[in-house]
């Protein structure tokens, strides 16, 4: 049985580097979720613990890929930022975006007990992913204001879509009557219906979710090792615990702390712990704050 | 917010489709995998609850790709065959590679409990998937003799390396031992010092694990739902079963059926019960079996 | 003047090789042709001159690359099929793609004043050029079928717009007459109004041109270099010659040749001289004559 | 001849769309220019008919294509640059290259009985090209310092090489004389031996040729259109006297004038005459003065 003589078929593996120090976008969107929601009794218009399981899988993303200096999850989709310069895997294509989606996904089922205690998983859930490039800070800003738009304009529609469904309305008549009416109706049929003041929802509904690392003193700056190994039996520090307690983003930054964004061949926002946030993201405030996320 | 003003992020998006009519191969590697097996007190040299978990995260992908005309796993990868006609998604290639690689690992952490009752998963585990074309019958012949080419030299190393372990001699040792050894010293070691006859260690050690469909007569071709959704509570019928049923190659193929291979617009290959295999691949006889393969 | 400061920019020229063992075309289109016919009064429908340099560009890629084993032209446009195995440039696309629409280019501004000795070219015409893959023999018949096919549609039409243009209609009045008429409708305008028989009009019109090189006896096989170098001053062996002189195609092959078709590495389409013909090659006889095509 | 039956070999024409708004770099390189100018007696080490034929190559580029803002030459390569938001051939990578590349030969051989009135053209030169993407200002300031560090680099070599060739050194002694040297040595061996003072060379020889429009006020906005079609027998104004008319660059800008770069949805560095300068772009100074270069 001659190695060589069948060796030759590597040479079709071609190889498919993405231009170097270019922004680089992996996004993953669930795979029928429409179908997998309704078969584990999902909340609607959200549910808390599935947002959450999303945010922990992306959190295990983060963990054990330190270029990844971004994130951003609504409904069964999540989008991440790899940093400008970075090399990982050499910048494959196929290699980067596997491995991202591979990694979320098992995270996703591996947490899901968590989450869900009382729901076993009914079947294996499946992300597809896509890379997309950016050249420039302007367009991942933009991007990321894309994502939270997006969240916002579905968020505002389902809330109003199910508070009438849950009035008595059929889906189709819900459907209907929603028709044509633009962001103002909608708040308004919220609020005069149902008494709901939509601003007042949880932000994680309103605004999706943000993960970012925070910057910390070089004195204090913890070892960022993964510790999604979970204790046999134990349910004392499951992820949930890490997903939910983000600090306040004002604590994070400390003044001067530009001077040293990049140290030696590091930088900072590949260290830190990782934070999830429900906060705007379209205005200048969060960048300003987290001037790395763009270098 | 006006939506309008992100989408055009939309526009850096840009089309990845394969060349038409062209073989499209998908393998996938664990990522870390050392490591893992080590984690989880694997057998050495082969455990066979990681194979069959293995073989049944393959047989997943199977059940919802009906395009995925073949496959064949050895160690911690996995290699898919689509098709040469398949269209699914378009063929685009992000799409392909990231759906077969997180339906693949969402499968295995899903089905791990079944095939390691008593093994807890300490933390998610990972795979990077590529795709390759190859535009014709001869190199994917060839592709799958490659591969279990490398299954017999891997395996025929790490028995005898294990078995050197095994008996006293330590890592280091075991490969100096091994150094410079071709195929036929290492069958003379293993018997001669151990009385091992490598020809009768299992084939699914020697040979790897093939997927494919078993063809059958048009009446009692069965349904091909995906079968995958567990009943709560119940273990009766979980997928190692349906992994360990695999009929002998020899019953499937009846006199004739190469004139119904194509049957209207659909393709005998993506019908029919998934079995697997361990048989050689690189003669022509499990070719001649299964002409819809390589149509 | 530090040099490496600089080099780093080369790390953003990425691969881009083609898939092995594939077919590949390379077609390139005159960009602005109709206003550059017009500009050059190219008689219509059809300028035999224009034709002929078309095919003596073409033939001076054939010297060049000995890998380009057929090639079609019509109009303005000329296709280039490289044999599968070719391993020009490391199969890089853009390499191969440039290199043959610029020598084409250069062979014909160069060649220009041997076809229009009386007519000065009144700017730099040029082309455009793009690769495609083709995995299988079905596939490269079917292309040149393709093209042959358009050829007559287009002269079909052409020459029966041109028919009525010549008899007083304007152009308008031309496309409106052939508004909805069928290739049966035109053939007999063609011949109750203008006494034409569509079929007797020249084959290079009809067909298009096909280039191939004629295989000969080892013993006889000529010296192929190229011979597009020009004496000063002497217009005695012009290349207008060469493209005239192509034999007839049932002359070409010897009985027996098949078994000769691979010697040594090398390949009998790459070498013998190349030919100029106007013939069928949807038909099976053209290719069954040439069997290392589609090799 | 059914049409339809062979139309579906375009579905393997695939897209190949470059990134938006990423600046877009076409370098060509001749291909055997060392034979080339061999066979035409090309001055060495420099032959200023032969660059200046280059630089109205570069020109008719510039001419027909609005969106190639600057570009740089030496020797037989040159570098054209398209403004970051191009959306000439919608971004079609094979199309842009391969239509800039084939002008440019086209110019080349057009132009040369202007440049070359006594040296008959012997055969068609050609040129390769590639495509490379750059995302910010950063990298397409250093790719322009490369190749003019590079034509540096090449020069003062050439030069000293040449001089030492012309002087009775065989080639093979002149390059021995020139191992291990560094430029200062060059310099030196130039000035003692041959009383040359590098510095004092032509700037078109020690910087190379840089294209750009010249920005003019609204006003006086001459028309652009390309004005290379020769009249018959004319030599008043052929090429080589606009190739040779660059103003100084000091002349161009006026102050305020970056108020006004971008003009409707238009852009001030695709208007203006075309001129050829040689000078430094390495420093600031040509950046500043061009700022319509890097929008």
């Amino acid at each position: 049985m001659a190695k060589s003589r069948f060796e030759y078929v590597r040479n079709y593996e071609l190889p498919d580097p993405l231009t170097p120090n270019t922004f680089i976008i992996v996004r993953l969107d669930g795979k029928g979720f429409h179908k997998f929601s309704d078969a584990h009794n999902f909340a609607k218009p959200n549910d808390k613990r599935a947002l959450d399981l999303m945010d922990t899988a992306a959190k295990t993303v983060f963990d054990e890929y330190k270029d990844v200096v971004m994130a951003f999850g609504e409904s069964d989709e999540y989008s991440f930022l790899l940093r400008r310069a970075t090399r990982v895997y050499n910048r494959r294509r196929s290699k980067i975006n596997t491995s991202i989606v591979s990694l979320f996904t098992s995270a996703y089922v591996f947490n899901w007990p968590y989450f869900f205690p009382d729901v076993p998983l009914r079947y294996p859930p499946s992300f597809d992913g896509r890379v997309i490039l950016y050249p420039g800070e302007i367009e991942i800003r933009d991007y990321f204001s894309w994502r939270q738009a997006d969240t916002h304009i579905n968020n505002l529609y389902n809330t109003t879509f199910w508070a009438l469904v849950h009035s008595g309305q059929t889906t189709a008549e819900a459907n209907k009557t929603l028709q044509g009416t633009n962001s103002k109706d909608k708040n308004e049929l919220l609020f005069s219906q149902f008494s709901i003041n939509y601003n007042n929802l949880p932000e994680m509904f309103r605004k999706g979710s943000v993960l970012v690392r925070q910057a910390q003193q070089p004195s204090v700056l913890a070892s960022s090792k993964p510790q999604t190994v979970q204790q046999e039996g134990s349910n004392e520090n499951h992820p949930v615990e890490i997903a939910s307690q983000g600090p306040k983003s004002s604590e994070i930054i400390t003044t001067g702390h530009e001077k040293c964004l990049r140290k030696e061949k590091t930088y900072v926002g590949t260290e830190g712990r990782v934070v999830v946030l429900h906060e705007d993201i379209v205005g200048d405030a969060f960048w300003k704050e987290r001037p790395w996320l763009l270098l």
